[in-house]
């Protein structure tokens, strides 16, 4: 059998996702792509970093903001390896992402499809067109190899 | 009549809102106190900064976090001159903070007691004492003269 092969995108996601994870955090990586560009990596570093805010999303979209010299990413997308959660749902919105792709679902963190569900109030001023599922059991299998090998 | 005093914790919250408008960003401002003393501060600023995530609470909180070395703010209030958006109710989550006051509801943005109400939900691993109200007709008051002036 052939696996479908991830999208290059979701790949580099889950390299960042990994390199987390060597760095002892927990193993969520993202990457913005602009007209099939990567302009902007993160992976997630609050421990290091001494940031509580340092998830995978929020240092790929502030990399980005600081690289278009605009804090609103427009046509940009943002492929992150776990179902965002409040925080980064507000901030996906804020910068005006337009698609987001992520791996796995959360249903004990995530604000997307569980939870807060940030982008389905009417507050909501931009939500980003939203597409899950590529790229779940890989991003699934890293986390829980992570918390397995800290218990 | 004497109008009671506002704590001197939205003062300057206030204050650091007073300075967002005079560099043409919307006014909000944020300070965070640990044991009664103020350890960070911060205002809203995604134009000029090219960050859509800086708002006050996270300019706040980040700074905080450098300062204590932790990035969970344990035992740390937050004082805000507006109900956090979802990004920022998120954040004050995850770094666990212990009180948060805010000023003026936030209908159109809120995400405490309007639209995703983030600490309301299952999902929510910390969830702040809330207190709100205290210097509300300052802080509406300076955002209504912002975006008066703006039209």
């Amino acid at each position: 059998m052939t696996r479908w092969p991830l999208p290059e995108y979701m790949q580099l996601a889950l390299a960042q996702a990994r390199e987390a994870a060597d760095s002892g955090e927990v193993p969520i990586g993202a990457v913005i792509v602009r007209d099939g560009k990567v302009i902007a990596t993160g992976r997630n570093g609050p421990r290091e970093r001494h940031d509580p805010t340092s998830h995978a999303e929020i240092e790929a979209i502030r990399t980005a903001a600081q690289i278009l010299g605009n804090e609103r990413l427009e046509g940009c997308e943002l492929w992150v390896t776990l179902e965002p959660c409040a925080m980064c749902a507000g901030a996906i919105s804020h910068a005006r992402i337009a698609r987001l792709y992520y791996a796995a679902p959360d249903p004990k963190g995530g604000a997307v499809e569980h939870g807060a569900r940030v982008f389905e109030h009417s507050q909501c001023l931009h939500r980003p067109e939203v597409y899950s599922g590529m790229g779940e059991a890989e991003a699934a299998e890293m986390l829980r190899a992570f918390f397995r090998d800290r218990r």
